[in-house]
């Protein structure tokens, strides 16, 4: 069954930390072992996972890709939102975390994020979790 | 089951649209629920997901790539590909896709493309089709 | 089941070959027909897959994104491994390789790699294998 988070980022370019959110989805699902699969919706939005202990990283992340894929770049694109269909392309839109113990596994210091690049908008990233064989 | 797509391309950097053939496969799997594995067989070709009906789109994520990763830079492998290695772990070789309700899971903008990154060649993809549990 | 992959890094950028590593986690599962999930549990360390024959292309890629984002840049972040951290999203932390015929199905120049990019340092990469439904 699939499932869908909604989120509301509040700036063009944004990284929004989605595991409280993916976490309960699986508690909720009372899959103990499985994995659970993430797809970004969206053209213009992607899905990473990296540090979450610390804001600065997520900050780091979207000011390197700003700086790497400029809004005003030479690109042909006519909607002014080329910049982030390449920045979707280099993150990708989705991700596949395991489940163990009824948990998301995950490193000390890893977090799912959502990443904004067009926004402000509303989003939406499709959530499956599939049960062990 | 595993099932392969040929793919064609006719310049050195492209990015083909897959997605009806991807849709077809799953289609004619019967399935109704469940993921779907796309794997590019190469060491210099991706899998993305990004906007399909502005063509513009795919043409200024290939150009941006170039551009990031030009063709002579100072590379040392041999072959004078160096730049499509780097582009394809850039953008990754493969994508997970959602199915439901028999169909594959993509935003209204979403499209598959494989990306060619040195061509012309005839690729593979391998494509996995997993019903739900 | 979830298994893991211990990997002693001895640089502080290092594409390292875990192909067989993987390969040989498949054969004892005795899986014939299915997907193996590989997940770097760190947030400045990722996987991907590119060509394993010539080592030089490891040597590239991580030239080039040692020089796309150097140690050295304007970041905040304070530990010093910002660039880490962002070559980490480009590559992403996980993929999905296909099982088919009790073996990883891979293009004939494929394989798999630990990206250490904030080493030297002991790794752990979470492997999980699931059989055909």
């Amino acid at each position: 069954m699939v499932q869908y988070l909604q989120i509301a980022s509040r700036a063009r370019t944004e990284l929004i930390d989605i595991t409280a959110q993916v976490g309960e989805l699986v508690r909720k699902s009372g899959v103990s072992s499985g994995v659970c699969h993430l797809f970004s919706l969206h053209s213009t939005g992607a899905i990473t996972i990296n540090e979450g202990a610390d804001p600065a990283v997520r900050s780091v992340i979207s000011r390197f890709l700003s700086s790497l894929v400029p809004v005003d770049g030479p690109f042909s694109h006519g909607e002014g939102n080329s910049d982030a269909h390449v920045k979707t392309s280099l993150v990708g839109p989705s991700e596949t975390v395991i489940i163990e113990g009824g948990r998301i596994l995950l490193g000390t210091w890893q977090a799912i994020f959502f990443c904004e690049f067009d926004g402000p908008r509303t989003r939406k990233v499709a959530v499956r979790i599939s049960a062990d064989d």
